[in-house]
């Protein structure tokens, strides 16, 4: 059985926390603040009201052969630090780790976290677009090349089958699903379906092609977005 | 050209607004921080070092006219529910708010937000498969049916065709791109295919459908999953 220690109930961890609890894992939660630890202390097989700003501290509390490590220490950037450097030091193989910043995830990556994450920035990432197009409900980046957008269809293709509207070759345009008229569900579909004015694209192409398709007012130069892409998903799936 | 005002400057604002700033236009900011307003009052046409906590601060400082509003307040929560008050009270269409907590989502969306945004939340969402299944590069939500996903060929499907394979059929997974042999980028394919030890798939399909084709050693009861899903994307896309 697999065994996390969860260090740090921020927001970030105690979803996290939930998210294991629907497995069968065996999980320790430590945190300064006896209330978040009251709360979440069914969710764990341990738990512990601790603040981890030593080592000695640290090794009376987290046992040595857990897998997986969640760190979520909010503000507090020198104490997440730290926390990684006596979890990489004590051999845990995945080290999750929250950063306030892309310098506080720089330093994270030298002391041996495996996973960096910067929720904020990547929720930021998704959300610009949709503000930007209106056609566009959706928008995530897959890696730096690729994105996956959820978008209405726009105007002039309302009646075409997708044969017609061909937008893998006029438009870079993978459609890999769609949701017809209105409903929650996304359907496969045949390539002689015809678009209704109220269906939802589930499409896959290059940032500037879905950008372009969704009539973005103003096209961005480019060079700061690939700049982004490529900071935010350097800390992800590297293993 | 649009106007927005970015309403305090949190991590979330922070990346919204270096995003927002490569495209034309025209941006206000406010932070009670004054070395935070420093850092990026050139991303901006107007900023102001203040503290919005009522009304008359408020509408001394935010143009009744703006398209868009980005309210990342932190650990206020009061303030960005008053925030967001006065920005439905002025007209504002879209407001975009961080929220801390589902409880604190919740009070915003009925004060006026449109979208609510829980980034650490999602970012819980995402992480938590990987951690299960090592196979699994990425994993993002789309609604709370299907799932985007980013995973290694398991070793039995080495060698066999994607007609071969299956896919599709077999185990309701749509393949829509492949990352051959370790390559950074992308390519879509055809159906003949003979896939590799080294390639990436990146497939969409039902979350059980791909929690199962990657091996995760306990599958979850479902049930607690698929509320969260609802949860998180309630709050998206509902224009």
């Amino acid at each position: 059985m697999k065994q996390f220690a969860i260090i740090g109930l921020g927001s970030f961890a105690q979803t996290a926390l939930e998210e294991l609890a629907s497995y069968d894992f065996e999980i320790l939660i430590v945190d300064r603040d006896e209330n978040l630890i009251d709360r979440y202390k069914d969710f764990a097989v341990e738990s512990f009201v601790a603040d981890v700003y030593n080592e000695e501290i640290f090794q009376k509390i987290i046992p040595g052969k857990i897998d997986t490590a969640i760190v979520d220490l909010g503000d507090d950037r020198e104490t997440s630090i730290l926390a990684t450097h006596y979890l990489k030091k004590m051999g845990v193989r995945d080290i999750v780790v929250k950063a306030e910043s892309l310098a506080h995830g720089e330093i994270l990556k030298v002391v041996g976290a495996t996973y960096v994450i910067f929720p904020e920035r990547e929720a930021a990432q998704r959300l610009v677009p949709l503000l930007v197009s209106k056609l566009l409900f959706n928008y995530m980046p897959i890696s730096s090349d690729l994105v996956l957008a959820e978008m209405s269809v726009p105007d002039k293709y309302e009646g075409k089958t997708l044969i017609q509207a061909n937008l893998r070759k006029e438009r870079g345009l993978n459609v890999v699903a769609i949701r017809k008229g209105g409903l929650q569900n996304y359907d496969f579909f045949e390539p002689n379906y015809v678009l209704g004015g109220e269906d939802v694209l589930l499409i896959v192409g290059k940032p500037a092609d879905v950008q372009y398709f969704s009539r973005v007012e103003e096209v961005p130069s480019g060079k700061k977005k690939t700049d982004f892409f490529k900071k935010l998903f350097g800390s992800w799936g590297n293993r």
